[in-house]
């Protein structure tokens, strides 16, 4: 274990240095628009300070372990937002509770078993391990069984048709790439495996399934159900949706291949009515343009399976800690840094799309919104959804962050971090670090998202880059262009 | 993924190359007893069927899909003995099903949830993520309430007194040293860990202790428990016992340094009266001495939370593939290849203990018994726990092995494999295959031991290396001496 962790942080060292210098080498000093002195400083003072801190780490832990998991409309989240927003008062920040509805989706039982297949002995079964989708319908109490069938994709699916599909469980068993993530490109990898734990269901419905199940998006291999949002269609019948391990997937596919499968399938959450909760929006205002915003953003309702550590107790704590290294070094930045922590990014984004209905009018004023959303791996950099004038006035800080291998400025073609998208479509720009994510969907939205999977050091790398970004675009002489 | 498995891979192999040519420079051929050409070219001819073949691995196939987990005295357990004993005799073998009582327990309801701690809001709790030990009592059906301490060790318990401890759960919170197993070392960091396992609950008992849990023993982070057997001790109250995730163990540990905690544990499994189930029993009768028997052997049951795929399908295909390899190239050994699936290795040994006794009058004749009972990992050649003589004879196999990169041939100090650990009291010589067996503790106990864990080059692997080491042991001129 040691020798292959020590390994892949020299893989990531070494890659990011090379990317870095390669970044470096491209756009040399001679081209950066020069930081203040007193600014350099600054940031060298708040990397410092970030790398020595343990309260972005102690944040984590009491959001996880001292509160849990944090799904929108429960207990949890509602202790979270108090939690958070006492914390920012404490550290003397002006804190505000944007009201927000959010769906209040409660998992019940969730069992799976197979009750028929080829070379079955009397009263012998199978169990499966899964889980609900969030948002999913329940099936009857007693569950449902039926005849599964399993797909490796929507065209398979479509090539069946109704016939072969009315009345059976589908199974998509579409394989999440475990090289392209092991490759650095974990979301691409994501991207490709999630179509069908978005709409799976309703297409499985349009043909008349009874359920529908989905092999689990993820890279690891320790029979871990993954869940996550689906998005039911207006024009398909709601089944209810799981997802099963990678483990049970293959089974599936196995005794399927041998004749007639059939299992049993019982989940039993409920949605109850639409629940109150909040973002929580703190302010250190800013010395010179207090109604020119910055903000540095995670999001606080997390899934129900683990306790939401890396999804995104990390990026709460990341903004939280740029707040209080702020404090701590009596920094005055001449703009309003603004730390929210979004309510609702799993399951419908409530939060995000508040805040740019409600704060429409102010957004010409928003310079720039950033938010961590991908975990607390090592930061390589700066992911900019910016135009080329912004990328230049960031040079000179992407120089100073390579110094902990966190030198790359990426220009992005799309919106950084999902609560902020709304924002990035009314013109702000959006940003987000550039992290080792290839480990990050072996844990995404399992039970598995816990503490342990967060490296203190690298969770203080992530508050250096995102402090010192925060801070550089409050504290520039010009505003960075639209 | 693919890169640290390829880089394992490597350095297993580099690691197996060292090692088999420092053990070759040892014993120089010179001193190497040759084997008659006709022998030698009989083991080759094993190695490159067995490398060529499918058999073993559909083996492992069909007793974890399926048939399933094999819980001594379920009906997957007797639908294994069956499956076995048809296809060894779909063989050609001569089979005997010798009659073993066996436990018969039988997993409940298993939850775990905080129901105070520090910090904690109304209405918030955590779940406790945890499994039952093999043959725990039950609590009542509806949970026992109590606080918890948590201990790192048996001292720190002992110190506690009977006053801290009474009344409350105790926590075992003593870690598996991941780093030991990176080395290689794995079953010494599971012996340190598994202690608690055993009698933890009676010794928590013995100072009124109302149920013991203890930190999962296993190298993975995947918020998986790992089951096994506890062994209530007789002059202890007998209380209930499983064990939380690594993850869970960490949470409680933090809470409970912060202030009382206190949690419900519901844990309602049952022992049944005892079952009758069989050790599966296929000879390939000896041409020159019939009554002389080589055992190669795995076990049958499994645990009930995964499939049993390394522990211990693959040990049963491995031995399963012997025989269908020396039919397959029409061989015949001089002395008797016996095939025995063991029954009840996981809680009680009832299996091996009843074929000491049965076959008491025969042991004399037994040479040697080999089973394979650590997964399915790389082979690096062979543990035997022989006399210098025999080492002496085996050496010329060793070499052969060598160009798989199992070349090692390795004097041990005790027996080798539990079931055949009461024939190794009775003088027959033990022996089991050298493997690479660093990741079997992620998976093994936990509900991850499935098919899509066992590789299918390296189970041929060790088929090829137990099947020459069987037929080398049946058809060497001279007995293997004891």
């Amino acid at each position: 274990m040691k020798i292959h962790v020590t390994l892949r942080f020299l893989l990531a060292s070494t890659l990011a240095l090379i990317l870095g210098l390669a970044a470096a080498a491209q756009h040399p000093t001679d081209g950066a628009t020069p930081y203040a002195p007193q600014l350099v400083t600054e940031l060298r003072r708040l990397q410092q300070a970030a790398m020595a801190s343990d309260y972005a780490y102690d944040q984590v832990a009491h959001l996880c372990n001292n509160i849990g998991p944090r799904l929108s409309g429960s207990a949890q989240a509602a202790q979270a937002v108090e939690y958070v927003a006492g914390e920012l008062r404490r550290l003397g920040l002006d804190v505000q509770l944007e009201r927000v509805m959010v769906p209040h989706w409660v998992r019940g039982v969730e069992t799976g078993e197979l009750v028929e297949f080829k070379g079955q002995a009397p009263k012998t079964t199978q169990k499966i391990v899964l889980t609900a989708l969030g948002g999913s319908v329940a099936t009857p109490p007693e569950g449902v069984t039926a005849e599964v069938v399993v797909v490796n994709d929507f065209d398979e699916l479509r090539a069946m048709g109704r016939e072969r599909v009315a009345g059976k469980i589908v199974l998509y068993n579409a394989r999440f790439d475990k090289q392209l993530a092991a490759q650095g490109f974990s979301f691409d990898a994501y991207v490709q495996a999630v179509a069908y734990r978005g709409t799976g269901a309703s297409e499985a419905a349009r043909l008349g399934a009874v359920a529908a199940l989905v092999r689990s998006v993820g890279s690891a291999d320790y029979r871990l159900p993954h869940t996550g949002s689906l998005r039911y269609l207006d024009d398909a019948p709601r089944i209810p949706a799981g997802a099963v391990t990678a483990e049970d997937a293959d089974l599936m596919a196995y005794l399927a291949a041998q004749g007639r499968l059939r299992m049993r399938l019982t989940l039993t959450p409920q949605t109850l009515p639409d629940a109150e909760s909040a973002n929580v929006i703190a302010d250190i205002k800013g010395s010179e343009h207090p109604e020119q915003v910055v903000i540095v953003s995670g999001h606080l309702d997390s899934w129900d399976l683990g306790t939401g550590a890396i999804d995104d107790a990390s990026g709460v704590a990341v903004a939280m800690q740029t707040a209080n290294l702020i404090r701590q070094l009596k920094l005055k930045p001449k703009r309003t840094i603004r730390i929210v922590a979004w309510m609702n990014e799993e399951n419908g984004l409530a939060g995000g799309r508040a805040y740019a209905k409600d704060f429409a009018a102010q957004l010409t004023n928003h310079l720039a919104a950033i938010e961590c959303d991908s975990g607390p791996g090592h930061p390589t950099g700066i992911s900019a959804h910016a135009g080329n004038a912004a990328i230049e006035m960031l040079r000179p800080l992407a120089q100073i962050l390579q110094s902990y291998g966190a030198g790359i400025l990426r220009q992005a073609s799309t919106p950084q971090g999902a609560d902020i998208t709304p924002l990035d479509t009314a013109g702000v720009l959006t940003f987000a670090p550039l992290q080792d994510t290839r480990k990050y969907f072996d844990y995404h939205h399992t039970a598995a998202d816990t503490l342990d999977k967060v490296n203190p050091r690298e969770l203080a790398e992530n508050a250096a880059v995102i402090a010192a970004l925060a801070y550089t675009i409050a504290s520039l002489p010009e505003p960075l262009p639209r």
